[in-house]
Formats: C-alpha cells, structure tokens, sequence
C-alpha cells in the first residue's frame, strides 16, 4: 500500500520547501508540489508541520549483556520506543568478549536482532587481537556489510583495548576502508581512581564522575586521534561529554583530519549534580559513562553542533532497572553502566537545540540523521528524502508539546533522565519503510519487521585519504652500499 | 532545445551517483538513471566524466572603476571566461563613492552589467552612512534582491569604513535580513606602514606585502567579526590569505557564531616571493589585496576548505594590465590592486584540491558552488544538481589536462598568475541556462544572456539567529522609583 | 633611624628563606640570617610571619575628575588606605582633556600628588594627536621620568582615540623606549549598545553589563595586541575582565610578543549579578569599567594569573560614592565609573590565590609587586627585597584574619566591594621608605612623604625588541630603472 | 683560594648590574660594586664582558650503556667539556633495566659519576613497577637526595612504561613531592612505523624521523599531562621538538597546572633535511629521539622559551662514534640514538636566542640555568649570583666568536650536529666551586672534583600543588543505608 505525505514542508539537511511526498514499496517513489495519488494511497496529513527523513540513533545497546546483567531493552521494543520519537533507524553494537572470534558474537547478535520492528546496523568491537581478529575483519567488511570497528579505551579487565590493540586495528581498518570508533576514556586512570576513592570511602554513586573526570576523556580521544592520524584512517568518537574531547576533535579537524564526533542527548542537558543526589536510586538511575559532566561543559557541546565540530546526536541507550543498578548499592564501580533515551533524542534536540535558536531546522536534519548516514556510509538510502532513498520519515509537528516521563514513554526502563522535561516541537507520525509505524500517539510497531542494513566500505571521504597517502608515500634514500 | 547531459557521474555537494540530465527551458527537468530523450534533444556526452553545478564566484569586479583606472575585463568577456573554466554565475560588487547614494550606484552597475553572457548579482558596498544610505539599503533589499552588504576596512581617503559605518550598517543589516561582508585589512595600519615604507626609500612591489602584514589582516578581520557578534548579524569575510583571519573566523564558528570565510584559488597558491621579483611588471601584476603571503599560509588556508571553517572559494577577478599596473612605477601604492583568475579557479581547485587529496569531489561542489548558493541564499536554484533549478551545470574530465597561460585563456588580461601550471582536471563542457556554453574548447557566450538574479533576504541561518535573539533579549531590573 | 625586621620568612619572587631585614635611609641595608643591629634601630617581630616586598598597585585614579564630579580618594587617602593593605607604590593615570597640552595635565597632576604618603608614579594619557602630542611624549620620556602612555579605546565622544591615534601614538612610543598601555573596549560599539539600551527603557545599572558585553573587551584587546606587533612596541593591557581578552593576550604571547596583562582584584572575584541587585545603590556602586562579569570568566582570570599570561594585579581604585553615583539615577550612562579597592587587594589575592593553592607565595609577591616593578622598569629599587632596594616591605601575617568593611576600611568611599568577606592572610606591618606606617593596624601615614618615582625608559625587554626589529628591517629590492 | 671576577656585569634571570663577584670556599662571597681583595686572590678581568650563573643542563647521558653499546662521553670527559661551553652543573639519569631494583642501578651510577669534574645529580627512570620500586622511590627521596623520576613512554620491548606503569609511578612521586618527568613518544606507534617502514623497504636513516612523527610526540605528552593533572602531581616534559608536544603543554599551562617542557639546542637549529643526507655516516650521527624536525618546527619552539611555555634548555647529551652507529647499517632501527652538545648549548642559544632579538639575556640565565635550578628545586644554590650560592659562574663575552667543530671541540665524539656554526657570544672563563676551570682556551678540569648534589622533594610549587589538592578532596554523599 502506497503512502502519501500530504501538505507538510520537506526539510533536509540542506533546505526546505513545500511538497508531497509518496512512499510505496518501502521508498520514497515521489517528492513534489502536487502528487498525483494512486488508488488506495493512505494520507498523512502534515498541514502546518514538517517533513523530515526518521532519525537515525548511531549509538545504542539494546539486550546488551554487560555488567553481569543484561539490559532490559530489546531489539523489538527498542526499535518501536525510537519509533514513537521519529527514530526509524539504530546502529547497535556487537561486542565481542576477550578471546570471543568476531565472526561469533557478529552471529550471536545478528540472532538476537531478528526481532526488531525498525531497521539497524552493527558497529563491530575490537577487544582484543590475534590472526583470526584480523581476518574476520576482512570477513565482516567484505561478506557482512560491516564498515566500522568499535574500541573501548576503558572498562580495564574486561573489554578495554591498550594501544597495540587499536594500533592493529586501526591499521586494519584502514587496509579494508572501514571507520575506526572510539570510547575515549583513559581506563587505567579510571580503575585507579575507583581503587582511590573506594579505599577513600567513598561507595556511592558520587563516587561515579569522581572517577572519570573530564581529562580522563579528553586524554583518550586525543590518544585515538592521534593514533588514527598517524595511520591515516578516519575515527568516529562516540559520546563526547566534555570540553576536552571536544577540543581534541576540534584541534584535528581544524588540521583537515577526516575525525567525527556523536555526542548523546543527556551529555547536552543533564549535569552531573545528579550524582550527588540524596535518594540512591536515583543518582544510581545517571550511572553512565562518560558520566554527566559540570554545567559548563553543555555550552561547549552545543558549540560543537552548531559549529559542526560535532556531526552526530546518538543516545548510547542502554538501559538498567533500579533492581539491576542495586548490584552496585555498596560499590559505586558496580553499577551497571547505562540508561535510556532512544525515544527523545529528537524531542529534546529539537526544543532545546532549534527552539532556543542554537541550530536551524535544516541543521536539525543534519546531526540528528543526514549526517551519522553519510559517515557510515548509507547514504542517500537513508538520511534524505529522494526518489529512491528508503521511506523512513518523521512528520514533525513544531508546535505540539509533551512532557516526558518514565510513565509515559515507551522505553522498557524504569527510569528518565528527561523526567518533567516538557518540549515543544514533536513527531506526529512516524514512517518505517513506507509504514505508518507511530501515529498521534499510536504504536504500530511490527516484530522482526526490522532489516539488517548492509554499510559498504570506501565511504566518500576515503576518496581523499587515499589520494593523500599516495601524496606522502615514504620513499627510501639511495646510497651507496654500505663499505 | 532541451539537452541531455548523458552518461556521467552526478557529483553534488552531498554524494555522486550515475545519473543522466536533462535541461529544458533553462532549467533541469530529469536527473536520473535513464532519462526519455525528447526529439530535437542536443546530446552531451559526458560519458567517464563528472557532471556538477557550474561553479559561483562569489567575489569579481568586472569594469571596476578603481585607483584611476577601470577593470580591463567588462561583464562580457568575464562571464565568457568564467564560462571556459565553468563558473557559470558570479557574483559582483557594487561601489559607491563616499557620498554618492546608494541607488545611482546600484543602477549604474546594473547598466554594466547587462552585457553579461553568464548570470550575476550583486553586493553593494556601504562606504559612508548616513539617513539615505540607511534607507537605500531597505530599498535594495526589498525591491532589488540584494541580501549581501559589504564592507572596507581598508583603503584609507576612498572607500574605509570605519567602526561608526560598520556598527550602523551591520545593525541595519540585521534589520532587513541581509548577511554582511567585509574586506579585512586595518586601513590605518596599512596607511602608516606606506608612508614608512616609502620614506625608507621602499618603492617597489616588494613594498606591498609589506605594508600590509597578516597581522592587519587578522586584526580587522576578528574585529569585524565580533561586531557582528555583538549586534547579532551574520557576516561573510571575503577573500582570507592568512591563518591570523581563518584563525578570528574558526574561533568564532566554535564558539556557534554564523561567520563564513572565502578564500581566493590565488592564495591557496602562490606565495609573497612573487613580489620580489627583479622584473618590476611582473612583480607588479601580482600586487592585489590583501598580497600574496608566506608559503606557510597556505597550509592553513587548505585547512580552512577542509574542516569547513572556510566555505567558498573565488578569485577577487579585477583586472588590470602592464600599462595600467605601470601608473605605480615609483610608487607602490598607486599600482591598481588586482589581477585574474575567473577562468582558471575551479582547475586549480580541483588538481590541487581533490588530486591531493585534501577534499573529496563532494567537498569541491561544495566550495566552488554550493556553500556559496546557501550562505547568499539562492539555494537549490543554484548549487544544485536537482529537478527545477537552473541548468547551470560543468561537465568535468578528471583525467584531461591542461597547462594555464595568459597566451591562451579568455580571461581580458595580459598576465596570469597561474602561468604554466598543468592542471588534471578540466571543464569540457559549461552549460548555462540550460544551454551550452563552452564545448571541447569552443566558447559560445552570448552578449546579453546573462541574468540578474535576485536573492532573498533572511536566508534559512536567520531562523537560528532570530531565535537565539528572542531568548537573549534584555530586560530591565523591577526598581522603587528615585527616592 | 633603622628598622629591623626580625625573625620573618623573606618571601620575593624568585624563592623564600629566613633572614632579617634592615632598614635605614629609605634603603634596606642588610638581609640575612643574623644582622647586627645598630643602636637605636626599632625592630618589628615578624616572627611566625613573611616579609615581602610592598605591593605595587599599577593602576589607581585618585582624585580624578570623571563624568562631572571628582573621586572622592585623594593622593593622600589614597596612599594611607593602601599603606593599610600592604601597598606601598601606586602608579596612577595623568589624563589630559581631547587637546590639553600634555604637560599642562602632567603638571597638574603632579601638583595634586604632592601630597601623597607613599610613592606613586604616572602613566599618562594619550587622548588626541598633533605634533605638540608627539613633542611631549619625548619630553615627559626624557626629562620627567615616564616610560608608559596610556590609551582610552572607549569613552567616545571624550577620551577615546582612535586607531589613528593609537597608531600614531604607538609608533612614538616605540622610537623613545616607552611602553603602551590601553583600557581596551571597542567604544563605538559600547556607545551604540547604550544607545540602543535606553532606547529600549532599560536604564538602570543593568543596563552597564549590557552595553559593554566580554566582546567588546576581546575585541579591542586584540586590536591594540595587533597594532603593537605590527609597530613592534611593548603593550600592557589594563583591567582584562574576561576570557576573551585574556584570549587575545595569550595568543600573542603564545606568538612571542611582548604583551602583558593585568587584572583587578575585584574581576577575580565579583560576578555581574550585582547589577541586577533591586536596590539601586548597590547595583550602582559597582558600575565600573570594563564591568563585573559571568561568574565563568573568573576562572578563566585566575587561570591567567596561574600560567603567567596575566602579570600584574591592580585596582583601578577611583571612588564615587553615592551621592555621586546618583547621578546616574535615570541614566546609568551618566553613573560614575569606578570602585575602591588599593587597600583590600593583597588580602583578597592572598587568601583567594595563595590560600586556595592556585599560586605560591612567590607567585604571589611577583603578580602583586615584582612584576609591575619589572614591567615598568623601577626593578629592583621596587619589587624586591634586596640591599639597596628601596625599603618598601611589608609583613605578612598569613594565619591571621579580617573580615572587609567599608565599616572599618580606611578609603574614602562608603563602599566596599568586597563587603563581609572575611579574608586570612593580612598586612600588619608596613614599611615604606624604612619607615613603619602601618603596625597592628595603626596608620602612621605622613601626608606629603611620598615621592614621585623616575622610570626610565628602554626597560630590558627593550633589548630584544630592538634586535628583532634589526633582524627583520626591510630591504628594497634592486631594479633597472623604469623605462 | 680567592677569585674575583671583576668589572663584569652580572646577568641574573632577574635583571643586569655592574659589579664584582668574589668567590671563596666554593661559594659567593660578594657580589657588588666594589669589593676589597683579599690577599692572594685571583683575578678574573671582566670588564666589558657578563657574569652570569653558570649553566646547568638537565639532561644528560654520560657512559649510558644503550642499544648495545655504551655513550663514548663519561662523567668526567663531560663535564669537563661542560665547562669550555659554560656549564657548571649536569643532571643525568639513572635508567634501571626493567626488573633491576632501582637502588641497585642508582648505586652503579653513581659510582661511574665520581669522576665527573663538575657536579651533578640524577633522575631516576621508573621503568617497570612492582612493591620494591615503590619502596625505592621512597628511600631515593628519603635519603638519596633525588626528587624526579623519568619515564620513557618509547622503546617498546626494552624500557617502556605502560599506563599502568605511569599511574603507579606518578601517583607515588605525589606521596613523596618528586616531580614526574616523561621522555614522550608513543611507543607502540613507533614499533609499529618502524616494522612497516622496514617492510616497505626502508632501512636508511631517513626511516628514522618517519617512524617518530611529530603526532607520536604530542600524543605521548598529552598524555602524561593529562595522566598528571588527573594524578596532582608536578610534570616535566624533556626534549620537546615539535609543535605538538608545545601545544599540549601551553594547554596545560593556561590552565593552570604545573607542567614544565624542556627543548634542546639541536631541536632549535637543525631540521629533518639531515636524515636524507646521502652520506649514511652523516644521516646516522643526526639519528636521536625524538628526531629532528621540519624547519617549521622551529619557530615554534623558539616562540615556546619566549613565551615561557618551554622553561629550560638542555642537550640530551648522549655521545655515539661512527663505529658505533654503524651498528644499525642496514636497519635504521639498530642506530643507536644520541649526538653531543653540552659544550655548545649556551654558545647557540645565546647567539640564536639573543643575538637574534628572541631572548633577553636574563631570559638567557633563566632557560640556561635559573629555570632548571628552580624546578629541580636546587636554587638559590644554583642557578642564581648570590651570597651563599655555589660558586658556579660563567664569564660571557658578547663580543668574542668562534665557529663549533668536532675538530676543536672537546667532547667525546667524532661528529658535531653543529658543525661550521659561527657563533657570536662565548664563554671566556667558567667558575665552578669557586676554581677557574676553564680560561681562555684551557680547560683546568679535575678528575673527580665534582660532587653529587642532593635535591630536596617538595620544591615550592608543590606549595600550591598541596593547598589545591585540599580544596578538592573528594567527599561522600551522606545517604541512609541500603535498604
Ligand atoms: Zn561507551
Ligand atoms: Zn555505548
Ligand atoms: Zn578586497
Ligand atoms: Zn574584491
Ligand atoms: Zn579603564
Ligand atoms: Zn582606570
Ligand atoms: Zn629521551
Ligand atoms: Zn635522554
């Protein structure tokens, strides 16, 4: 059955006008100023509000097993949460254990994905190397439409990767035309804070940033930068939270090195006052990281956005109930990382990021789906509205309000960071796949309706890096052999 | 006649893909896989070769009037030229003398003009203030498409416009909705330093570049950008040759400010040795404004384009030959400042842009058109490769050659800066209102073709600007009246 | 008679040791362990406390004529008040009317110092420009002692100059070995924002912050910062309130360049949120130039201080108070710009810098006292505790406490800015010209004792600046003739 | 015996005054304008010439066994070359294989150093970790007169310290108010470059600076600052070369924390041209860590001394023969690493750095000497023309020159980096414990005459260090028991 969008005002990331837009067979089939409308078409009228491509949250976990637990989101109700948000698509990740070959955990995961109702991605972890890691890179990259590995520079003990990890990996990547991602926490200095403050006394949550302060960050995405520079390979940092992160991608940006930025909803609005909250749960409820950061790092963040030093908005939804955040009651370091947001990433954005005159609508495209789609690589099938790209579309409705809360969303946790926040600026309707999947308030989510999208490798920015690395081949000195 | 443009890769500022065009009644009507040839239909085969949006240049002085000379290149012969190397619009300058009211200025220009073979529009300099220049300005932007003022900050005598100038006319700009300009040079500084100069007995070209450092540069540049911070207006610095001015543009676009920079394809290229030459003419033919600089520049000003801090290129084409530039011959500062380029802008781009790999081919539309099209608001209808916009289009060989010579180029000038450089990368075809204007070597400019094109005011950035505005608006403090 | 300072830690820039100090003639004649004291030497027990150099408040207004009225502090208050902090040298501001002579204002300044109980010295004021200007700048150099000239970058429509002036000024400056000094704030964009304030109905002292945004500072700071290094002359920022001039005096100084700063006690530690206190006196009685800013510039200020981009720490001590403030009332253009401040700024930097582990106690003599002295070339006769020195000292009682009132201070302003605040770390000794003047808080100031200090030019920073300027004078370059 | 050096004068890092200097019992006696002789005194003649502290060169390596060889300088060949350049005083290291107990290496060095004919001190490398390094570190401090300890973040396989290492390290020097210092390179970077490099064919010389780019240094430093200011603990980055490792400092520095950068000579003056010499003998005697740089490095290096950014200047004197560097002829990674310099360290920052207009000749005591007293906490004993202080003095002559050689010099080594360099400003007579050592052309060295120097923990930053640390502790959040 064929869908039309009728009345509203399209917005990309690159301009806004007035059209039509028709959806059959999953796509986009029209975009104009007057559709002629085939028979049996169902209309969704967006008079008065916009039309804008779904978004795409590129940092979630959903049934992530972390933490001796096991997040309470799953594909299937975190695909539909994300829908009633304007959220059509995630790029979830797989993460294998220390020792666990790629190719396995890729299965594992691609199993469990199966019953998602929106459509999703894997980025691949690298937690660990040997021979068989570096092949099943190339099997992932080559068979499996995977076009980025994922590292993590804390978590010591578990899955934390030193930099003769990521050197390997990254070098590797950059054979296969993959994009290198990061979380750039320095986790040695991490665990010997934890160890400090616990010895300290100090057992609770607070206990949490105290642990990760800012320069903790700062300091490993600089590392990764660097490390990537060297290489020549592209590098994603999730999550930036803080000045200093910022600072380090904006320092090798600025240099014309082809390094990209996500930055999560919360880091943007929530501070870290949070954690010293008297009631435990609650403060247990923040417990993420990066964690929240001092007031004064928001303002550096929507810097980030809105001078583009930053691309992306993601979530890092993951979430734990107050049952499962209770394993660390005596032990802030054993708290389970994590917590929701999928569903109003975009709500928020849009109130506090167009609304308060930080980004225009056109930007609000850009970092909340036009642009995680063009890094990795799936572009114009999704972050746009074109003939042929895939219908996954919000209708957005600038002047409607709601108010978030625990009781109301959709997100399999028991807990908002966003609790009694009321924005202004809403989806109406949202489209998966030419399906009218959200609508004023209804769900109409599909279990396992949801695809594994396929990300090719030699996204257009390797176009230039390989051109420069030819440009700066090293070349041997001839000289006479040695007397 | 409609003509399709078969075979090529359609590159835009946001992806590249295979696609035919068809143009008809100067405008695009197809852009896809397979395209229905109508009958009469003139056939461009752009098969192997790249299709994109025919370039802008934002910032030419055709038959400008200047230092007691005029411009040896008239509306005619430049719009052709520029045609040769596939620009097919640009956009010029309006120069009032002191005094003289805005409007008579404007539509002596526009008379000028009418020769054009490409199409143009026009930023109109703000050189004194008073009540009719503050009212001529609203004229020019309601009725006249004007959405760009700009400013001198050097040129001490003539055309300065010192701080009280800049302060009204970028408040009023703010007013109408336009964007403002500045040329950035400290017009004091740069006074003093002639009259040094030519005290110490320094008459020369070599005198140029050196009464007019960086540090001028930089300095009027930061100025006038946090001018336009505190009043709140967008602002647009043209042609920056130096890391002291991208350094005041970047600093401000991180801190969220809408500043754009352009950069000139000279001073990407060329360095301050020039004007050290032993032969005076040739030494002279290089003197333009701000000079050429310090070969360390350039890696910055190539940094610029590739992070974004800069957003177009153009060329400053105003040009003057041997007998016109030898009215300086024992006096550096009466040379005519300027030279060439409109032809030759998007080849040197492409070669030294795109062949090193420092910016990919999506990145180069963006920089030679698009960005220019969305910053002066003309959006999709120049700038894009897209159903309904202009059939301004280049066809471009990514493997052909060519080697610049003022004994070869259309351009209205008996020197090129450029000379005997080879470039990889070239316009086989031009196509200009749907027509074509420029084929495998055969200019086909038509006196007269040109248009004036109109630009709305309060483009898409106003909406961020005028929001921002609304939540930072003052108010005053409740007080008991004066006891 | 002698004085012996017995039993104290010598606290100077450069380190601290234990020793005694002797005092006679106006000179310290001996430092060391065990000094044998003459008969009849007084000797002040600073036994369990330090002895330091007396501060050097760089930039007072006593008795200034402003706005219409008179500071209420005269050279003789003034000096006694400071005498009671630990200060123990003020330089203060010669400012000649838009075309008095400059030496008619020098030595009507002179005239009103002669009463002042401690030394004092004079910047003077370059304000407009012609040829008597540049005589009496080479006057006042060589025959009246003064190596620094101060600029007003604000206050249009009176004091204000222009970049002419400046330019002018600064080259002047340079030939005869002085340093230049400017109060930085871009006054024509200040005179507009009031414009547009009142306009608006915002009239009261709120309205001052919002006239004279951190930008405005930023702004002219880095244009005088450039001016200088085209000019090559040494430059000293009065009163930096915010990041953004910090900023720029960073940059500069990041480059090489021979820029300092100062800050004011009171920027350290007062946020504007004063001007929006409801009483109307209050808020006026800190309406002062540039203002109190948001609270984050204030870490930014003490980071300045820390890394040594900011050198000196003043006050810009010229009192109003509020019957004189009331001026104002409907008006807050027309309420007299100034604040008290020489006698609290020692205390407040001790216990807020020393006491808070942001500087060490010698980091504390050098940003209170050695540096001015050195900057402005009275090094060592001022600044250092050391045989032959001037014996300006004073003893530090850093376990003691006092909490600030106007209540009890002995400035002649019924303000105090820093009200309640209890400060540990205090004078109480001080020493000027060998003589105790202030002991346990007792003030044995004597009208009229205080000298007027020579400072010659040709500081040593001179030495560099003077061989830079060798190594980089331009040359012509040979040519036939013009033919 | 007696020396008056008379009629000079004396250049301190503070300020420039005529007087006579006596020495006796190894230390100052006198300093002033006219001092009576003792009988048999020894006259040293002046006049027209500088005294100033001699110079003390933090980083040494004298007889280091390294890469399979040893350094063909020893402690007394050294420090006797020292004196004909200047130098009074060497800080060398102690480097402990992994596994060997730190006292056991500290004793081995200290036993070669007592033939050092000028005094000295050591570092001591941490580099491995278990509880008996731990241990040692507090016995060094305690009762070995050491207060820093090196870490080399390079070497992979040999020396390296991990993270883990570092944290351990850093976080125990804290305890004992040792400063940290890092050589800064990342390792695992390099071991990487390296293999590929070699793989690709590249085994000359010219692999040597392609293994080491500047990224790998300024990652290396930005991570120890960071590790450091999270830690609280003192940093002293040794050898900065590139602009990278500066920037990281000059962040760090303006904002507040307590980091130190030194830079060599050769990195000043040489550039990365040398490793593509032809001549295999001549590229390998360049080959040291970090390597030299592309010449733009320079000017920001020598920006870094202006600025205060970099404190101190050294050599990393660490001498190696052809013979010896032969060992890595067809694997650039078998060169061994280090070149001379301590001769003529202050010869070319004197000649560069002051001749040139950069420095001060204070400025020139201060990175020369006063700086590196300071910061290993040694002044007034060194670094500074006091009495009391050791009599350790040079007699500079600003006018004298000589061009540096491996001809004439004195050191150890076949090679000299500086070879041809016509300097202007020599060092006529060194001063060390009161001995002439070093007249006119001939050395007076006395095997065995230098002695070890102790250096006490908690140099005065630590002050601050101390005090911030307490104002930051962190606190538990008072909440009711799990329930
Ligand atoms: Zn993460
Ligand atoms: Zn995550
Ligand atoms: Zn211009
Ligand atoms: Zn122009
Ligand atoms: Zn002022
Ligand atoms: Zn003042
Ligand atoms: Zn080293
Ligand atoms: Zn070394």
């Amino acid at each position: 059955m064929a869908t039309l969008i009728r009345g509203g005002t399209v917005v990309t990331a690159e301009h806004s006008f007035r059209a039509d837009v028709l959806c059959a067979d999953g796509r986009i089939q029209a975009v104009g100023g007057k559709i002629d409308m085939p028979a049996g078409t169902q209309v969704v009228d967006a008079g008065g509000q916009l039309v804008m491509p779904g978004g795409i949250d590129p940092h979630t976990h959903m049934e992530l097993p972390f933490m001796g637990t096991t997040a309470s989101e799953d594909f299937y109700s975190g695909t539909a949460a994300a829908f009633a948000g304007g959220t059509t698509m995630i790029i979830d990740f797989v993460i294998p254990d220390p020792q666990e070959p790629l190719m396995a955990a890729y299965k594992k995961w691609r199993g469990w994905a199966e019953k998602a109702a929106g459509d999703y991605s894997f980025h691949v972890a690298v937690t660990w190397w040997d021979e068989s890691v570096h092949r099943d890179m190339g099997t992932l990259t080559r068979e499996h439409g995977v076009n980025s590995f994922k590292h993590f520079m804390a978590y010591k003990g578990a899955i934390m990767a030193e930099d003769e990890v990521l050197v390997n990996s990254f070098s590797r990547a950059r054979e296969l035309g993959a994009i290198c991602t990061v979380h750039a926490e320095n986790g040695e200095l991490v665990f010997h804070l934890q160890q400090q403050l616990l010895k300290a006394g100090i057992t609770g949550p607070e206990g949490h940033p105290l642990s990760r302060p800012p320069e903790v960050e700062g300091e490993a995405a600089n590392r990764a930068i660097r490390i990537a520079e060297v290489l020549g390979v592209p590098l994603y940092v999730v999550h930036n939270s803080c000045r200093q992160s910022l600072e380090a991608i904006t320092r090798a940006r600025n240099e014309g090195q082809r390094v990209f930025g996500e930055v999560l909803a919360g880091h943007l609005l929530i501070d870290d006052s949070v954690y010293r909250n008297p009631d435990w749960n609650t403060a247990a409820a923040y417990v993420m990281s990066p964690p929240f950061r001092a007031k004064e790092h928001q303002k550096h963040l929507w810097r980030g956005l809105q001078s583009g030093n930053l691309q992306t908005t993601a979530t890092d939804h993951c979430c734990f109930c107050a049952p499962q955040k209770a394993a660390g009651r005596t032990d802030f370091t054993k708290i389970p990382n994590g917590t929701g947001g999928v569903e109003d990433r975009m709500a928020v954005l849009w109130h506090h990021g167009v609304g308060k005159g930080r980004l225009t609508p056109n930007e609000f495209v850009r970092v909340t789906s036009t642009n995680a789609a063009q890094i990795f690589n799936i572009y114009p099938r999704k972050g746009s509205v074109s003939v042929g790209a895939d219908a996954d579309l919000v209708v957005w409705d600038p002047a409607a309000s709601r108010t978030i809360s625990a009781k109301t969303h959709h997100q399999q946790i028991d807990f908002n960071i966003f609790e009694g926040m009321t924005v202004q600026g809403i989806a109406t309707h949202t489209i998966s796949q030419g399906n009218v999947v959200w609508a004023d308030g209804q769900l109409n989510a599909v279990r396992g309706a949801g695809r594994y999208i396929d990300r090719p490798t030699f996204a257009p920015y390797y176009d230039a890096i390989r051109r420069q690395a030819d440009a700066r081949r090293p070349r041997a000195v001839p000289r006479a052999a040695a007397e």
